[in-house]
């Protein structure tokens, strides 16, 4: 409850619905929204619409794009034979900023949780073993974050991939116990994917 | 730098500009905007749109409204002959949830500060005298912040109104050292409004 109109309740019941933002927040974004009409929420409000009518997810890998491939699966360039799996498009955005990694993505959109009845199928595991067949791929790099749901899941895939006879490596020094790729810094992921181990 | 088509590039580069959230913040918000498409991110940019056509400014207080005058101001139960003046609108929102004070309001906009050249004009300090002189005033209550520039705004204001004969309260008891009034809880204002003293 705000005690402000009814417009401006509607905005910030939205706004504290975004990761990181609370009730308090929330409201403080939306004061400084209204103060800063034409410089931040106008094209705010553009931006949001032009990124729903465009953004879609990759059918390839699960990045996000603006076409039915995103730009690094539709890249000839990154047809390293390398897919690199990550659990989300905040880790592959992570990777493309250490920019170490010159191959392709695959994007599982979570970890497998038997708690949370998460299963191969919704992390695209089929789709994944469906590339390594269909695009001449030499080498898997599991680059899941180091905690127990995320190093489950990277073994459910090594035994999936297994049978394939591909290198399956994963990322290894430098990623911190219950560390998460997202909050590392660029010369610790390099380092990382340097030393990656066959799992 | 994201990795990520332009579009979203841009999005993520307005979201890190509203307090509270930093890069990796609004990267985690404009995933989870994409992911709820149609449940966040459309009603989202409907409703930045519907507020930066409709709130303005109350020409009388301060307050953010959807018409000349805001509700406050408009509404005859809260002509009680009080005004409770604070630093900025997410204040007024603080005491209106504490849900204690009837009487009318008026947002300063910040504090007094020789530093950043903020002078009594641009606090609408000469709009409140002419408010305490003109809409029957018997009380003005100095909700500012505990803060050194609050403490300052408020013996300035006091001193301007001193000659109207009117009393000049200010929120005292339980309002901590350095605190500000939007983190306090309800009935800390609650309290502190009931103990108001005379400066
Ligand atoms: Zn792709
Ligand atoms: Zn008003």
């Amino acid at each position: 409850m705000t005690q402000g109109p009814r417009d401006i309740e509607d905005l910030i019941d939205l706004m504290a619905r975004l990761p990181g933002l609370g009730p308090r927040s929330a409201r403080r974004a939306v004061l400084q929204l209204i103060k800063k009409r034409s410089l931040l929420l106008i094209p705010l409000a553009d931006a949001m619409q032009t990124v729903a009518a465009t953004a879609r997810e990759c059918v390839n890998c699960g990045n996000v794009g603006t076409s039915e491939l995103c730009e690094i699966c539709a890249s000839e360039k990154r047809a390293t034979g390398e897919i690199c799996v990550v659990e989300d498009v905040a880790d592959l955005w992570a990777m493309e900023r250490a920019g170490v990694f010159r191959g392709r993505y695959h994007v599982l959109g979570g970890t497998l949780s038997a708690l949370d009845a998460v299963g191969p199928e919704e992390l695209r595991i089929p789709r994944l073993v469906a590339r390594v067949r269909d695009e001449a791929i030499t080498e898997v790099i599991l680059a899941l974050n180091a905690t127990i749901d995320g190093q489950t899941t990277a073994h459910y895939i090594a035994e999936q991939l297994e049978p394939l006879g591909i290198a399956v490596t994963s990322l290894a020094q430098g990623v911190p116990i219950g560390g998460e790729l997202d909050y590392l810094d660029d010369g610790t992921i390099t380092a990382a994917l340097r030393a990656r181990k066959a799992l």
